[in-house]
Order: C-alpha cells, then structure tokens, then sequence
C-alpha cells in the first residue's frame, strides 16, 4: 500500500527484526522519498526495500469522470468539501493527497499525477543504491531494470497474471511479487481492463502454481497472508518468501489512521471487495457506506478519482467517519493483530518454522495428537481414520498426524479482540 | 462437480489407487445413486464418498426468471430447442437433465426440482453405510447428521464462509469442506445472496485460515487445486486432505464430455468467472460466449434456470459448440494433466511429498542448489541474498534452500499440449 502506512519506523522495525521492511514511495514527492530513505537507514543498517508505482496511460473515457464527478457531488455536500480536481495526465494540481485518509503530511505528498514522479524517484533509489526495489501497476523498461541491478538493487515486480509474470522476465526483473485476488489495496494488474473484471482475481494458490510453472524467478508471495502456517503454505506452493501488508497496518509502527485500524478488526466490517469507488483503479478494502453506494458505478480512470476523492476521505476521517474513508485490507484482516512490528515478524518466524516442521515427512507424531479425522466407526468397506480423509486426491503420506500440521494447538497466543 | 462427471469408473480409480473416489448424487434419481453405489462396490472394496445436494429454498423472484426466459429467446432459437420449464418448487417436471452438457443418459437423471430427491438420497447412502458423505448447498439437520454418524458415515459438509463452517460444527458435521473461490462448478453457499456477490469469494489460503481458527474438526480443502506443491500448500495451512475436481474432469475415466474436456487446456477458454446463466447460482465456468452474453443479467433462481438452460446446453454439446455449454473449471484449469485418474493419483502423492520433504526445516541443501535469490550484488546496506526475499515478513528459517521447496526442477513430467 502506498502512502502514509508504510514509512521509515515501520520499515526500520520490521529490518531490524530480520524481515524486510518497505518503504511506498507511491504518492510521495523525489524528496520526500530520498528523506524517508535516509531516515531508514539513521534507524536500521539492515537490507530494505521501496516500492515505486509506474506512469499510468491517459484515462480512457473523460465523460465517465465527469459522469462519476456527479454522482459524488452529494459526498461533497455531505462531507462539506468539494471534490479534488481530476486533473490530467501530467498535470501535478495541487490537491492530490497520500491516499492514507487520517493522514496529513501534506508537506510529503505531491499532487499525484499519472506519472507520480516516476523518473524522478527512480534515480533517488539508483543513486541510493536501494537493495530491493519493487513496482506496482506495470513493469519498467528493461534498460531501467538493468541499470538498478549495476547498482547492487534487487528489483522486484508485482504481477497478477502469467501474461504479466511472462513479460517481467523478459524485461529483466530479478523477482516477482506474485499478487493473489486477496490482497489488500491496489491490485498491481498492468493495464486496468474492466471488461476482465470477472475473470479477473485468481486465488494467490491458483496463481502461485501458474506462475510457478511458466518461469524460472524467485516469487514473493503476496495476498491475504496472516499467519505463519499461510507462509508455510506458499513456501510449499513454490515460493521464495511471503509479503505481507494488512497484517502489519494495526501495528504501532505503521501509520494508517485509528479509524482505519479500528475497523481491520471491527466485526461491523465483516467483509472486503475490489473497487474502483476511491481511486478508479481496482483495489480491495472493507465494504462500507462510500463503497456500496459508488463501487459499481466508478470508471476505470486512475488517478483521476483518486484526486477526485482524496478530500472527501480527508473530510470523512476528521470527521471520525469510516464510511466514507478508504479502509485498504486483504481478505484475511479480521485475523490481524496489533503487536509491535518486531514482536509481529517474530511470532511470524516461530509460526512458519511450526507449520514447516509439522508438515515434514519425518516428523514423529506425539502420541497425545488427535487423531487427523475422527473414527466414523467401522464403514462397510472397512476403510480406517487414515484412508478417509483425501477427496479424491491424495492419501496422507507417511503418517496420519504428519498430514494435520499447522494448527499445533494454536501456535499463537490467544489475543483479546482477535475474532475467533 | 454434479451429474455425469463423478460416475463410478472415475471414483473407483480414484479410491483404488488410495484418493478417496466420490460419486455426485446430484440431478440423479435415488435409484440412479443406489446403483452407481453397486457398481463402485463391485469395482473397488476401498472407502469412497456421495456427495448429496441440500434442498433449496423457493426463488425469491418470479419475474425475474421470466425476464432471463425472455432473455434467452434468442438462445432458443440458435440451437433450435425450447428453452425448458422453470419449473416450480417440488415440481418434477420432465425435462431436467444431468447438468454436464454432452451426457446423455437422460434415464439415470430426475427432473431436478428444489428438492433433488434429498430425503430418499439421504435413505439410499444411509441404508448403504456409505463410507463418507458431503454436502452441498447448506448443512443438513442435526438428526440426519447423527443418523449417519450411527451408521458409520464420516459426515462432510461444504462451506465458503466462517459463518457457515461454524454452523455446520454445532449441527454435529464431522469434517468440512472448505472451498475456495477458485473451485470450479457451483459454490457451495449455504444460501445464494446476490447482495453479498462483491464480497464473497474468499480465497483459499484466506478461507482455511480463518475456518481453522473458528472450528475444531477436520478440514478438507478445495478450490483450484491441480499440483501436489498446493495440495503440501493447504496441508501446511491447516487442512488435513485436499479435495480435487478440475484435476480429475481431464482423465479418461470422467464423464465429462470431449468438448468440455478439450476447453479446459484450451487457450482460447484462458479465463474463468463465477456466473449463474447456466443454473442461477453462482457456479465457476470458463469464459464462453454463452456466459459472456448473459451472465451478468442471469437471477439468483436455482434450480429454475439450470432447468431453462439444460435443454440448449444439451444442444449446443450435440452441435459441437462449446461456447453453448457450461465449461465448469477451477481457476486452474490449465493445468489439467489427462492422465488416467490412477496415475494422477500417484503423481500428486509424489508432488506431495516432495514438497512436503523439501519445506522441512531439516532438509539438508543440495550443494548445487541454486541459492533463493540470484545474488543483486553488494547492496549499500550490505545485506545477502538471504536476507533479500523476506518482504517485510518472515526470513528463510534455517537454511536458504530449504524455504525454496516446491519446485524440485519439475516434479512432473513435462506434457504434450500442457501449457507453461
């Protein structure tokens, strides 16, 4: 996610537990990203990484933009504020925000264009000598991609397609972040087309295993992902690591607004969806007021209406009002949990390293483990506990016990307010 | 999958190479169930399982099936068939079919109403202490549950939610199939919300975490599942089997009709979306012109439309259209193998423990492993390669090489017509 909820502290603490913390360079002004650069490395000497956006074509339609402007005049009224500017591709404006409602740093944040100062902050990581530099929304040129790598930087690319991983690393990317339909905020498609829109969204699962198969990169698995033994999972399903973003919002480090934190784990927020209500490009947050009543009629335009919509969310979150915030989330948020930064990457260690150690083929089965189905009885057929469970795939391997791993008797500590 | 797909050659194959086979009950008449029980049995003593369809609820809107009807005038007259009788709640009719476009043994098949003949299938696989039974569509009455349980039946119902799962724990369920959104066929929802559709569809990897932390019983996972790597994946995240149906639509042993067959590696069905034109209710199909055309104004009615529809899609299978039918699919689809169902059977268990073997922490590194991340050079901060990948989660534990399990330089044979 871009914007306010990633910045150096948050970073610096996730670094210096032994994961890698990011810096969203999205949103952000040259400067501001050089600055933050800096004040990473005065907090960590550990590795980090900065995620770029890249330049978006011009909107398609400018009558749409017009028609939504309409329709939102009544959030205008409602929120005492006029909508932004759409502005037009290349033009900075002035009202264009960081995209974090709750947050406001204007000083920091330029007026986001289509471009978001792409050239500009990719010679602020070069120069820097970033060690991993990831992007969202399409893939650099390949001269850009080689000259990050002569300076020492890994870059990283996010995709949702095989189209889009196929394509990275013809262009030289060195990883990819592989994004599943769960993730929170932006989804990092390439070119935003609304006529794929329900065939779009695969399952982090699904397209784990296709891009697994069509190249040869390290992938970073990114999309709903909570808990140790879901990294375990994409461990197995063929990836290098695992990225994580809505796990780490409701950590004290992070800077998203209360609202927004509150709401993660608030039970009146039961679910998520992709819209382009707030941004005009599709992206996942919890379903509310401002939602449901624009997601279905907002145009594919980025970032027209993010400019557009930038105030209101300002106004909404003085106003303590979430629903008409933009509440970025994955699927899983209900499962986050507020702990330090550090404190989080390391019961994510011990969860991973549990998961890991209880799917191995040797392990030894303590002998109080329940049994991984109950006994039915004796069937007609006489199929025993063991036989029952696989559907009709595969039978557990070696040991009923080692094919029942990652809930080891909850690996984490029962927390007060985590939904259960 | 319902219907002809799921038949007794596929389910012994399945059962007998050590998967657990199952048999859909639903759209077939009880007799059709009691003797396709027969036939497995007399194929394989191994365990095996009836997958039984709850009954449904009356649809909430009449008009809106007359204005799908009117819709699909113009289908009609392409493939030169009334469209069927909607039929009404517990109506028989006589023109329902099996529900997989290109089979026609139309004796084995019950006008499908709303009931489905539930109350006599429950009878049938009671009085044959079936091994395991499942449900789809909601969760039977605690009664039937203990009736089943008494006779020696491992019970299984299907969910897509938390809500659900946590429903079917209290009325007694003995396991839960946990199925994503990327399953192919229908969703197993407990009851169709067309309110809800933006937010449903939780992915897999999300769903189980969620469901393993809300229940304690044993959970099989479904959805997109076509590689041993994500049948480990789902192990490592808490399910204790997997549960395949794509997978399985492609071996010789289904009863899946060629044209069906040949669509699901075709790459001119490259998507899939969730749609209720063929049945109203929300099912997973590859994109067809049928579905393209019609499926956004298609109404939560089901069984109503399956009916309407069963008679074109049975014509366009005999004209050879595949884009008349419904292509059920997972969101994997293009990695169907079509190997005969034993053979695929020993290559996921191989898949599986491989992946399974190289996520375990103690797994020793192959010297001539490739390291996880191609080195980027001496970054400024002076991180290593193994530092790199962790995005701002979780390190490689113990050993680099270990946390890069899944692909073992293709597990699989590398296939004619597989598409990489």
């Amino acid at each position: 996610m871009a914007g306010g909820a990633s910045g150096p502290e948050l970073a610096a603490a996730v670094s210096g537990a032994g994961g890698l913390g990011f810096l969203a360079a999205g949103y952000k002004t040259p400067d501001a990203v050089r600055e933050e650069i800096l004040a990473l490395r005065a907090l960590t000497g550990r590795p980090f990484g900065v995620n770029l956006f890249l330049p978006q074509p011009p909107p398609a339609d400018p009558a749409a933009v017009d028609a939504y402007a309409g329709r939102l005049a009544s959030e205008a009224a409602r929120y005492g504020t006029p909508l932004g500017d759409p502005g037009t591709d290349g033009d900075g404006g002035s009202d264009g925000h960081d995209g974090h409602d709750g947050h406001d740093g204007h000083d920091r944040y330029d007026g986001y264009d289509g471009h978001d100062g792409y050239a500009a902050k990719l010679a602020v990581v070069t120069e820097a000598r970033v060690p991993v530099v990831s992007f969202t929304f399409g893939c650099p040129a390949p001269e850009a991609l080689a000259a990050l790598a002569a300076a020492g930087t890994l870059t990283v690319v996010t995709v949702t397609s095989v189209a889009e991983a196929v394509a990275a690393e013809r262009a030289g990317a060195a990883a990819l972040c592989v994004q599943g339909t769960e993730a929170g905020g932006h989804q990092g498609t390439h070119r935003d087309d609304p006529r794929a829109d329900g065939g779009a969204g695969l399952g982090l699962l699904t397209l784990l295993a296709l891009v697994r198969e069509a190249v040869a990169l390290p992938l970073i698995a990114a999309g709903g992902l909570m808990r140790g033994a879901q990294i375990a999972a994409v461990l197995a399903a063929g990836a290098t690591a695992a990225q994580l973003g809505t796990a780490f919002l409701v950590c004290p480090e992070s800077g998203a607004s209360e609202l927004h934190r509150r709401a993660l784990t608030d039970p009146l927020f039961p679910t998520t969806e992709l819209t382009r209500a707030f941004s005009g490009r599709p992206a996942r947050g919890l379903v509310n007021r401002f939602l449901r009543d624009h997601g279905r009629h907002a145009p594919a335009a980025y970032p027209q209406v993010h400019r557009m919509t930038a105030g209101l969310r300002r106004a909404a979150a003085r106003a303590g009002d979430p629903h008409g915030m933009a509440l970025w989330a994955g699927q899983g948020h209900r499962l986050a949990r507020p702990l330090p930064a550090a404190e989080l990457v390391r019961v994510l260690v011990a969860e991973t390293d549990a998961a890991r150690a209880a799917l191995c083929p040797a392990a030894v089965p303590s002998p109080d483990a329940p049994a991984a189905v109950p006994d039915p009885g004796p069937p007609a057929s006489g199929s025993t506990a063991r036989d029952v469970p696989t559907v009709p795939s595969v039978p557990p391997a070696s040991s009923a016990q080692s094919a029942h791993p990652a809930h080891p008797a909850q690996p984490v500590p029962s927390r007060e307010g985590e939904p259960t």
